[in-house]
């Protein structure tokens, strides 16, 4: 049996496979590269699941010994089934903690979950950006300082169409004139959500440091505290008044 | 054309039809106590829509000349299609304001937009409740006093699945031994949502003066302050550096 | 008798008679411009009180006829007497409103209403800002777009100590790289106090259209909606079981 | 050197030696049994402090080697000089925890931190209280079900004049017919501070299992994740645009 965390690394996997210029910088995939990371980590062990593989690999059993999800995907978000997105919800709700990342931002999964549109302004050309970090003390951003950068990215801008998130940890500034809340943080049932925003399938980012930090500590933080289910979950009426 | 706030009050009317001892508390309706009292206010234009109209009485066009929205469900939530679900969301994230009445916090839009179970534990005993107000400066609490009392409720008790409210207005006491968050505020997209706990088929709740003063007061705050579609809810590429 | 939002406009008015940089761009002083531009929007009374003045302008009598403060300060927080900063904290709580304008934020007012430092950090070398509106739905934004733009201005950066704002509305970008949370809403007590970044003594901040729109939603949005004390602040034991 | 978290135990120990219904139940003071208690816990090493010693017991020195404060206070809290307070404001602000017990909801620690009166109602009868875990996923709710009991116990009620908490993790049931916000997480500058209700000098209820898993487990929480200063507590002018 797995020790410490158990991480399961949810890619799309598509535009590996159909893109050369995606293909050169995740030759296996982008969850791979996250993956292996994770499992040089102490007290993490970190599998894989992507679109293409049996119910997108995320069966009941899968996601029964998932303690955090990680979840990219771009082109194919609608191919993901209702009842996988059904599956992976409950989980949350139940404990299990779920990372969506860059471009995740419109899965059905995070749609879901945040209830709103999650739409947001964007350009690709490759500029600078600059991730601040607006707190510090919160277990998300240990090891990082003050900000750090990413030399080429895409950029997102406000408006964010989200919830306001239970802790904004990361405002990101972009060379070409735009701010986006890039670390945002909520629970929901028992279980914890971190969006983070860098990553792309071109720009080597699940390459970087300090994006690699970010993702092990958010693994950390957002493991499960208790792991049975909730009453009210399933909720019984009661009869009698019990003061 | 009408003036002021115009209010939908959307009701399933199925216990009314059939149960002799609801019909007899709500001849017409709840919905129609509803509307007949908030249409007895200054400034607010208040029609009906029921589950077993065509489109459950929400077309676009009703939407599209909705500013509030109040909701009351209980045994036919799975009857309201997807469709019309979609429909409500949308105009809430677009400025729609919405009242989840009671039951109703299992209704297909309130999960929908809560991303959570929303479950809670229930007894039907007919206990006494006491609403404390833990904001005398909220607009939806004003002319509520300390707290207001119901003699005979159903009662909800936590653990109320909900995501963290944006402001927690009023908590219930129960005779029985239970408390409750009773009064929820929240933010999605452009629009306000306003989960008000007390109501129920056979105890003549919407007959409660304090009841009606909060829904009042609840449907004034949840009023659109925008009406225009924002941009970032249809988004566009951007192709340059603007700064 | 006054009609509508009573508003008493407060300045340290220091600069303006040291400094011929500063006196040139406010003559009568920068109360004088905030308040007379309020003077000329519907149903708002603003009146000036400044450092020098007896108790600093901020009676008794004054402060129990004010709606809503603003504050502005930079080079002599330390003047202002503690027994003015408690009459002011304590008439916010009963439900006045606080507007704290740009070094405002470490006024005394601010830190005690807060409970921390308030620190920041700063340049000024008269760069860009520009202002992202990422609440397009709030009261505070009515009528700014998506973002508005200051040509030169002191940069105020993250990390900014505050607690996390109960609804933060602009995040500022720098051209300088940073990024900065501008505009900060948060109940305490009874009264809504705002944080708005903009504003120096040099630049002519208070004549820009955008500036003193928002400057005047905010103080629509923090005008008080109780008047009377709330009994709990002056509490008294309450001698027998009431239920 | 002590391992694990340090704990200083904070009492203002005068019930203790003036009343002898106090005596009977804490005769070494309220302190030495919460701390006698956190010392039996793995990895937590507890010392204590009272009102009466040098500097309250609470030097620059002792402070420095403090992960987490407990306070309780009630009849004395204004003989808690000024410099005590601000030299544990500025460690909590730096990362220290703060655990704020029962009648220190009126310290000036606690108000300087909240900025509200942190008034409430109170009524002692020796009433049955229940407190409602609405957060079982919280830290601070590990080991606790759905509720636990106190069989005589002060009462507490709102309105309690706080900032909306960060999360609130208890609410209170009241025998009377009260409600109560009684487990209240906050951060403040990099420092989590937890107001707990429960305990009072007479009932015995820093002796009950269920209190003091509660604070043991908010000691664990409170811990500080950062011991380094932030730049920003103490900013430093940024001459350079640095983008």
């Amino acid at each position: 049996m797995e020790k410490g965390i158990k991480v399961t690394v949810w890619n799309e996997y598509r535009h590996e496979k159909s893109e050369e210029a995606v293909k050169k910088v995740y030759p296996e995939g982008i969850h791979a590269v996250i993956a292996s990371h994770l499992n040089k980590q102490g007290g993490i062990t970190a599998k894989t699941a992507t679109l293409d593989q049996l119910e997108h690999g995320l069966t009941q059993e899968v996601l029964a010994g998932t303690d955090v999800l990680t979840w990219w995907g771009h082109m194919a978000h609608d191919e993901v089934s209702d009842e996988v997105v059904n599956r992976v919800q409950e989980r949350v709700l139940e404990g299990m903690g779920l990372l969506v990342l860059h471009s995740g931002h419109v899965s059905k999964i995070f749609k879901r979950l945040m209830g709103t549109t999650c739409n947001l302004r964007w350009r690709d050309v490759g500029e600078k950006e600059r991730l601040w970090n607006v707190e510090p003390g919160h277990p998300v951003t240990q090891g990082i300082g003050d900000y750090f950068e990413l030399p080429h990215e895409e950029m997102y801008g406000e408006r964010f169409d989200i919830p306001t998130p239970d802790k904004l940890v990361f405002i990101s500034w972009f060379e070409g004139g735009e701010v986006f809340r890039s670390g945002c943080c909520y629970e929901r049932g028992h279980g914890r959500i971190f969006y983070f925003r860098p990553g792309h399938e071109i720009y080597p980012i699940y390459y970087e440091a300090n994006v690699m930090k970010v993702i092990t500590n958010a693994v950390r933080w957002a493991a499960p505290r208790i792991k049975q289910k909730i009453e009210c979950l399933n909720p019984q009426p009661i009869e009698k008044l019990n003061r």
